[in-house]
């Protein structure tokens, strides 16, 4: 148009698969690191590596989904990619295990901008270089209409230290992490404003967007040995919990005055009309642990996360047997049974 | 309706995500096998093994999406999944590694039938047994439209013997294995024909939609220790000797009267209209390997293959100076320049 310069955006119509991999590859090679260990990496067939004597491998894998798992006018690529791969180092940490390698595949649209591929990439990069992780190759496909971004993430756990899901016992005590229903309370906010309001800089948008993981709290716990079981809380608090009792045939009694519901998630639930019990209960997308131990070691596993992190961890409640179900003891004496109703993709 | 029964067919809706989990994990446990090594399997955040003393580790990624890598009309849930581990499979062989832990990422739809779901994973267990590998972990997503199936396969090769696609020297002989173009004219007779007509059993059709990988084949070849550079031909034939190029730094000269264009190829051709030479070089989809290796090894190479396989293995070139570029032979005794065009996604 006259008088104006048009801007040309550079999509990867313009520079094919193999252009973007090119560039990938330069982005990683510049900004991201080189684990120790590696020994073929983006460009061939297969990635390759030398695992550590004494340790085992861990494997996990999730799925972000546009318009499913995030809004993508309400999301940068940066954090994004922070997202993306801070979902996978939680289940890592989850098991106890430290991130090494990240296999991303990609399903992107034709007019997407190189530049938000890019900025995806310095998301990850983000996340795995305090590690000392990577990425070592992955998958780029045109998808049908949304984006999609599948991690698959490897990392190792000294051997026989991995915590599973199925070791509590009842007697055990229920320990979490931080302030669940933060990021739930953020996704609400959210839904019930006007997409063209900015709420990028609201703390709890913040912590629903770029998740904090847990992973290092999760690796120092497992060399402990004193946790029977651990899981992070992907699946909303009582799905996660309802999960461990499943895994490990027992119970659990929550103490509802214990929960650790954070001022901020008080005054936006009340902003909202909502419960903050509801939201820090069933909700899902934040990512806490959850973890059980006898209560001879609870001090051992608070000191030790203590020591290295400003997280605190709160005992909610005691496992029980399992036909003692899900409960809640409220203020009143009573017990509530709980549902377990976590996060369920497909389901009516 | 009266008088008749209505057929309720049982859909992802009706059991939930974690109801599909235990229905997957199930079938696994029933038809599947325990890979040695592993230590933590389905149902939990991550699934974890123990590596072997002695090798490095591989893996490869390779997503499949509705509408763009598969005809959903044209094949089978079973032959799908069948389809998606080989083309991972063929990745793992094509470095010279032996398939051990798939990791299993799929986007699927509400209404998909619980049936096609579990016919997917047995297609899956049907290219993993052999190997003795298994399904390890994964994840399950809605997807916008279409249906993805994102695969991780990690597989094992003895520490320094992987093989790259870096390491062609001029002068080295390039070898193809089976017949390439087949799966092209497969897919080609599909796409040429009416909808309702069922080409599910002619021999190309079936090349394309469950193609052979030569896994075994690359592992040999990997331990010899005598091959120089090793891809799969999933680039298209060109492409794929065009990444050996590139990588290794080095041209190369094929003959064409020595390409193995087999007589079913060239009759399809014929039926298409179209050039077999073209469907041998230019179009994708066949698994089969080109391996560089010096003149001396050549026999050692093909004795090796036929000792355990029945799959031919051609020299159809020589590896020359980068200068050169890439170039074939002609019977007229002219050169004739080729074009790097592969299978390129997000290419105008």
């Amino acid at each position: 148009m006259a008088g104006r310069e048009a801007i040309v955006v550079e999509t990867l119509a313009d520079i094919g698969e193999f252009g973007l991999i090119a560039r990938i590859d330069e982005l990683l090679q510049r900004e991201g690191l080189r684990t120790p260990g590696m020994t073929m990496g983006i460009g061939d067939d297969a990635a390759s590596f030398l695992p550590r004597a004494g340790y085992e491998l861990v494997v996990t894998c999730d799925a972000v989904v546009e318009g499913r798992h995030y809004l993508p006018d309400r999301i940068s690529f940066f954090d994004l990619g922070r997202r993306s791969m801070a979902l996978n180092i939680s289940d890592i940490g989850a098991v106890g295990g430290k991130p090494l390698y990240a296999i991303v595949s990609l399903g992107l649209k034709g007019e997407t901008p190189v530049a938000d591929v890019e900025d995806l990439y310095r998301g990850f990069v983000a996340e795995l270089n305090p590690f000392e992780a990577s990425v070592i190759g992955g998958n780029l496909t045109k998808s049908g209409n949304g984006i999609f971004i599948d991690i698959t993430l490897i990392g190792e756990v000294e051997t026989g230290k991995t915590i599973s899901r199925s070791g509590a016992v009842p007697g055990d005590v229920i320990l979490v992490t931080g302030y669940p229903g933060q990021a739930a309370a953020g996704l609400q906010l959210l839904l019930n404003s006007r997409s063209t309001e900015d709420l990028s800089d609201h703390p709890l948008v913040k912590v629903y967007n770029t998740p904090s993981h847990r992973a290092r709290e999760g690796q120092a716990v497992a060399r402990t040995g004193y946790a029977t079981a651990m899981i992070d809380t992907s699946d909303g608090f009582i799905g996660d919990l309802g999960h461990i009792c499943k895994e490990s045939g027992a119970g659990a009694l929550l103490m509802r005055e214990k929960l650790p519901v954070s001022e901020e998630l008080r005054k936006v639930a009340m902003e909202l009309g909502m419960d903050p019990y509801d939201l820090f209960l069933k909700d899902s997308d934040d990512y806490e642990l959850i973890i059980t131990c006898p209560p001879g070691h609870l001090n051992q596993i608070q000191d030790t996360i203590s020591a290295m992190s400003h997280v605190p961890v709160t005992e909610v409640g005691r496992v029980t047997h399992a036909s003692e179900g899900l409960k809640m003891l409220l203020p009143d004496g009573k017990q509530r049974e709980l549902v377990v109703s976590g996060w369920d993709h497909f389901s009516k």
